[in-house]
């Protein structure tokens, strides 16, 4: 094995090395002081739990995704964190047991066992808010439009909005009569619109002709805002919570037009990411002209109940990482540094102090160090002239 | 199983709540820009690497402390960070490759397979600082002074500070002509304090006398600035290494005394901590009448030789958890937010968005959501008055 590549980043494992990793705390700063405004609290779950409270209610993919450590301490199986959704579930129902509603957001390293989406990694940085205790409407407009205010910061103001709602594949399923696995099997073609294998599989299933129409129906029902309608006509006759469903989709698109005219909608029925926890609306932002998906949210009532504690939720979370690639500042920011030079004289310590009092970087020359200001990054320098210390362009 | 003890963290994980969460997020931030305005540059290491990427020159302490997960990609074995030193070290040997001084910062959760020091925990909030690049005082000075600024950011002024240097101990070795594993039993017991061990260790080495007194001295050497003198007195005769090493920490304490009068000043020529790869000056910051260590650090000049770039280093790092615990922050600030109660007043949705903009938490009311303005943390609200909305208090 050669010096190079004995020393590679396992494959999705990515570092951040200046100037990146401070444009990374910058966009980390300026979200989380957004959701600070809009009143979400910060919590900083741990980073390893015993897999049942990690994996409780969250199906078997994210168990998957999920690296397993053993605590020497006892023997038990412990998992580093895939998502912060569930842990931020825990915190709401186990820990801070509250009945008002409550808002949490979060920022951290999240690892997957396998890389995924179109960036390929296997450590997000995620960073998410989550909104507990309110059933309707209105919490789940907020989320939404607290995760469009995400996208602006980082200088995408006009998304593609796709919204789905699983509660239309759940009312279909139970309509066909369907178990758990074909249930699961179905889910998973539709995750991936194979259709092919979808008719298929629903031939092979031998449900009434009307189920198969309309399971068939779902992996084409996605467009423009006309695909409520198709979906209502080429839904007929299905159980009430599709109709439910539809409804908050029409709802939630009027609201949406009005506050965020610049937002394009999409509809797609057999959107249903995440799917094992959410339970209602579903949605994911996609940049205009590009495949890949930037943050991703939706209504996941049923997961505190594990927890001891069932209570309304939703949410949203995206990658840090994915973000700051999207955001505006420049790549390599123009050097704003003043350099002292290696000189024991107490004056100038004294400058320097008072320099970085007032919000300067200084950095400090070393005895006989190699590089000039320039090579250490600084605009200007400290020089003494007349017994004093004052900053001059380098 | 009981619902209580299925959620319980792993002994020594932790999560913060609010306002615990807040509070780590304002000292970072604090941290991360002292750390700036002296010029140190903020990098990101991954959080896993492959094993010998981690550990190698590292010693067998970190390797036990290290959790091991297999790579599903290529079977691999990689370890999650016990500690973000040696990744610094490897990102300026192997990434930056600059040839001037680098100075690099960062803050990060590591994770240790055993608990350790005082506050018990096995997941540290690592936060440090590391100065490449340069050999001498001048580099040592300006981290230990770094470090006890990073401790007046929390509140601490006058800390104790443990002063030691491996060179004495790495001497003595060498001229009692110790192999690795007798050097290593040694250390150990050194790291103890074991007296009678070490005693008995020596007798059965059947070393030169001197040599066993000197070695014998070493675990009795600590104490006030007399311990220096003592020390030239007791290890009469034995490598030079030794009295550059003693030579070295009487220039570092008068300077110490000089920069920061409020500092108590503790020898100890057998502190050998973090010692498989430090090499120089070592020391730690203790709280006056506490026996917890708060920070600590060192040179460690051959680390990056692995990497293939052995570099002058030196650095320290601490736990923000530990700090937070010991910063003058109110561990429950009075409420600083307005309530905007669920109205679908565009006016209201404008003065919401305005206050926002100006730095004002603003919390939604959610249509038949339980809690008044005091529940929900807000100290003022948002009433309407002659078709305004204005803020009066709660």
């Amino acid at each position: 094995m050669t010096d190079t590549n004995r020393w590679l980043l396992p494959e999705g494992i990515e570092e951040a090395l200046p100037p990146l990793a401070e444009r990374l705390e910058t966009l980390r700063r300026e979200l989380l002081d957004l959701y600070h405004a809009w009143g979400y609290e910060l919590i900083i779950p741990p980073l390893v739990e015993y897999l049942e409270s990690l994996l409780t209610g969250t199906g078997h993919g994210l168990d998957l995704q999920t690296f397993k450590l053993t605590d020497q301490l006892n023997g038990r199986l412990m998992g580093v964190r895939a998502d912060m959704t569930p842990q931020a579930a825990r915190i709401d129902a186990h820990c801070l047991q509250r009945e008002v509603p409550t808002r949490l957001c979060y920022v951290g390293t999240v690892l997957h066992t396998r890389p995924d989406g179109f960036a390929g990694t296997r450590s997000p940085l995620q960073v998410g808010a989550e909104l507990y205790g309110h059933f309707g409407m209105e919490s789940d407009l907020e989320i939404l439009r607290l995760m469009l205010r995400t996208l602006e910061v980082c200088g995408v103001e006009s998304p593609l909005l796709d919204l789905g709602h699983v509660g239309i594949f759940r009312q279909l399923a139970e309509d066909a009569g369907l178990d758990r696995q074909q249930e699961s099997d179905l889910f998973d073609m539709l995750q991936r619109k194979a259709v092919p294998e979808i008719h298929a599989c629903l031939e092979a299933l031998d449900l009434p002709a009307r189920s198969r129409g309309h399971l068939a129906a779902l992996a084409e029902l996605n467009g423009d805002e006309n695909t409520l309608a198709q979906a209502r006509d080429r839904l007929a006759g299905a159980g009430a919570g599709v109709f439910t469903a539809l409804e908050a989709l029409e709802e939630m698109a009027a609201r949406l037009r009005a506050a965020h005219p610049g937002v394009a909608l999409h509809f797609d029925l057999a959107e249903l990411r995440g799917y094992h926890y959410h339970t209602g609306l579903v949605f994911a932002a996609f940049l205009p002209g590009n495949g890949q998906e930037v943050a991703r949210g939706g209504r996941y009532d049923d997961i505190g109940r594990v927890f001891g504690r069932a209570r309304p939720a939703t949410g949203f979370s995206t990658d840090l990482k994915t973000l700051v690639r999207l955001s505006r500042c420049p790549e390599n920011p123009a050097p704003a540094a003043i350099f002292a030079p290696a000189d024991p004289d107490p004056g100038l310590e004294a400058a320097v102090e008072d320099l970085r009092r007032r919000g300067e970087r200084v950095i400090r020359g070393l005895s006989g160090q190699t590089g000039d200001a320039a090579a250490m990054g600084c605009d200007r320098v400290l020089v003494k002239t007349d017994n004093h210390w004052t900053v001059v362009d380098a």
